[in-house]
Parts: structure tokens; sequence; C-alpha cells
């Protein structure tokens, strides 16, 4: 099991008239997790597209629990929830510098060939990132 | 009950180089089917904002059945799946124009103070609202 | 000449904490006066991509008159202020529904191919689209 | 004089269809470099904004020199133009991480008051502010 963590800066843009982060960016800070724990377990999104290959999202489940200002740091720890031949689930926790948290969320992803959009599984693509993934899962 | 539908003409701006609306801004357009819901029932959310209450988002759950390419129009179906004291919940559809099913969602909402971020009650602000929510509601 | 016009709803998600729309969104409501353009010109934006080309932006210079708000509307005026072989350059003015001025703006646009990035004329690609453009042009 | 940098990562929300960072995203990178020149200087926007003050954007004029691909970093460089009683100018240019050019800016704001959205000098505001905008500016 492994938990990634990466720190995200709150933009000025980021913000909406309620004068808080406006709930659909903090689906972009999932990304952003995400491409944290695939770079920490030593593998690389991007090249993984430039391949032929893309991993669309699914399903998101997200539970706001706090507010989030222009000024303040987040803090996005995401790990491997399931791994399953064609499906990987990840869990997220966004925490405040005060450690208190602001939203927990799951999203639930595919790998498909960019020509078809037809899914494939990673163990196909790329077999020490499937690996990978097998020994950091959560719940495995 | 009611459902309400909204138009939206797909922006160049809500791609991603996947070559498809970025997932994240499928939550904008829920925005603009709970908006035109409001709308349609005969009130306005940003006057509601004006008055010194915020509506924020709790929880989303979000299923995506189907991308979407820049080009295309989709039409967001909107309705209040289940409406109670201190929190509603809308259901959505989201669908292209030849009918087939782009994304389903669900969002809970509270109702706050501006100042306070405290949670109030819709039949204290606006009773015609309430009642109206009320009726309207799938689920009662 | 030929002046195109499109409306634009405000949405909530392109306002800020300053209470008003964020500057950078009004580039892509740009965008949309643009497609619209073309759109009334008889072409389409969105099949010069499917085949195989790109139209970057090279500049933009844009002047901000005024704030404008969620719940309002705005109406993006666009035309062709010059073209030559691998240059065209929009001009553009958002107004509000009361007539005022939000903004004016100018944006520099190329054309390339998808593959290399290399800059082709239009006239090469497309001869009616080309031969619309010299006669829409406002500086001939 | 005073040159200040801040780092950024391309996120994949900001790519569009073009498979590159879409234009309206390099403004946001614009403002980021503005926060960072602010916190060097040993200001704080965020809390002018507390202090009831606004900075809107009056004009902004980029220009595209090369396009960004997410996976890459870039840096972008800031400093205070020209700064006078209600006007503040930024000069910005964006770099990648081999040292080339992908854009260059100016911005211009000014500040207002957010009750009556009204300019007022930051002599007024903020003296040591003042002060030190006006030896950090580069055309003095």
């Amino acid at each position: 099991m492994m938990i990634s963590t990466k720190e995200i800066e709150v933009r000025y843009a980021e913000t909406d008239q309620m004068g808080v982060v406006y709930h659909a960016n903090y689906l972009v800070w999932l990304e952003m997790g995400r491409t944290q724990l695939i770079k920490d377990l030593g593998f690389d999104y991007a090249g993984l597209e430039r391949q032929g290959y893309l991993s669309p999202v699914l399903d998101v489940s997200i539970q706001y629990k706090q507010s989030v200002r222009y000024g303040e740091d987040v803090t996005v720890a995401t790990w491997i929830d399931t791994y399953s031949r064609l499906k990987t689930v990840y869990g997220y926790e966004i925490r405040k510098t005060d450690g208190s948290v602001a939203a927990t969320a799951k999203t639930m992803h595919t790998l498909v060939s960019k020509e078809t959009f037809r899914p494939i599984a990673l163990s196909k693509v790329d077999l020490a990132w499937h690996t990978a993934y097998e020994k950091a899962c959560v719940n495995n």
C-alpha cells in the first residue's frame, strides 16, 4: 500500500463569487494527486498517452467537508483503492495545512486505446506498471 | 414533479488533449441545469445570493457514459430528487442530440448565510420557493 | 464587411471572488464569437480540425471597460479586422444588454497543419473559406 | 528593479483538443507570477482584498511564441514595468525548462475599493507597499 501526497497552492482563478474555491476545481486537484501517485511509482501518464492510450474517468464521487480560500495551500493524499483488469479506483483526501479535511473522493478510471476508445488491460500495455499497481493497491 | 431542460453548446475551451470535454466541466453544466430549473420555477439564484445566502455543494456523484466533443450540443435534464429542511438533492441526465446519455449525476446542496456559513432552512428565507420545491420534488 | 453576434449567458463558474467574471474567461467568449462568425459565413471550425488543421492564437490584446456579473447576459460582436496570407486578425466588442461596452479586443491567428505545426495558407486548404474571409474583412 | 520567478507544473486540465495548453490559461499563469512578485516584496494580495480592496485587470496584451504541453514545466518571470498613482503595468516572460520563450505579456491594473469599485491610490492604502513598488519598478 502506498499513499502519495501533492501540495497545491490555491489559485485566484479557482475561486468563485462565493469567495471560496469553485467545487468543480477540486476535480482538477484530484487529477494532480493521480499524476503525482503515478510519478511516485516511477511511471509517467503523459508518456502513456504518447504511446496511444488514454485513461478516461468513468465515475466521480466527492464529499465537500469545508471550503478552501485563495491564499491557502492544500495537500491531496492519493492512493489506489481497488485495481482490477479493466478498472482502477483511486481514493483521495484533500487536507488544509491545519490538518483538517476539505474533501474526500473516489474516481474510477479505465484504460482505452486512443484510436478506438476500446478498453484494454494495463497488464497488456505496461507490465511493470500493472505489477506496481497490484502492489500499491490498498484493498488487495 | 418537474423536469427542466437546458441546451448547451460545447465550447472549445471545455475540451482537453483527449480530444473530448474535460470531465470536471460536466459539473459546470450541472450547475447550468440547476440555474435553469430555478428559473423555470420562477425564482432567481443570483437574487438569493444578493439577499445574503449561498447554496454550497456538499456532495457530487457523476457517472460518465460517453465522451462529448466540440461541435456537439448537449441537453441537461434537471430535477429535484429529494428535498428536506436543510438538504436538496438534484438529479441530472446529460444527453446528446441523438438522445444517447452522456452522463447521469446527483448533487447535494445546503443553504447557508453568507456571513456565517451556517445552514438555514429555505422555508425561513423564501416560503414561496420552499413550497415550489416541495411540489416539484420527484420523491415526495 | 460582416459583423457576427453571439449572445452568451454568464455562468456562475466564470466568476471569481471579486464577485465578477474572471478576466481570463473573456478570452473564452471571444472564441465563441469567432466560432459564430465562421458558422455565419457557412463554415465549420470543428470540421477544419478534423481535416488536420489548427488555428492557434498568436496574439491577444483586450481592454476591460466594465465588470460583468453572474445573472447578466453579454453579446460578443466579432468581425475580421485584417486578413492576409498567413495571419487573420479578429476584432471584438463585448456588450451588456443595456448596450454598454464591457470589453474590446483583437486576436491574431495563423493556420497550421496538425502534424507539423507549420503555417499554411487558408487559400490552399479551403478556397471558398478564403474567398469568404477576403470579402468579409473590414479593412480591405 | 526586481524580477520575480514562479515555477508552474502544467496541468492536464489546462490542455485543449489541440493537444497543448489552451491560450486563456496563460493568463492564470500571469496572475500566479504577480502573486509571487507581491510575496517576494513582502506583501500579500489576499490580505489586501480582506482589507476591502481589489486590483482588477484593465488591459492584457500577450504574444504566444510557442505551445506548451502537459508534462512540461514553465517559469513565469514577472516585473513591474511602469507604476503610477492609479495604474500598475506588470511585464512577464513565460519560459520552458530549455530556456526558450513560450510567451511574453503585459497586464495593466488599477486598485479599487471593494464597495464602490472607485480607483484609489496604493499610497493611500499601504505606504510601504507603494514605496516597494516605486523601488522595484523597471522604468523609473
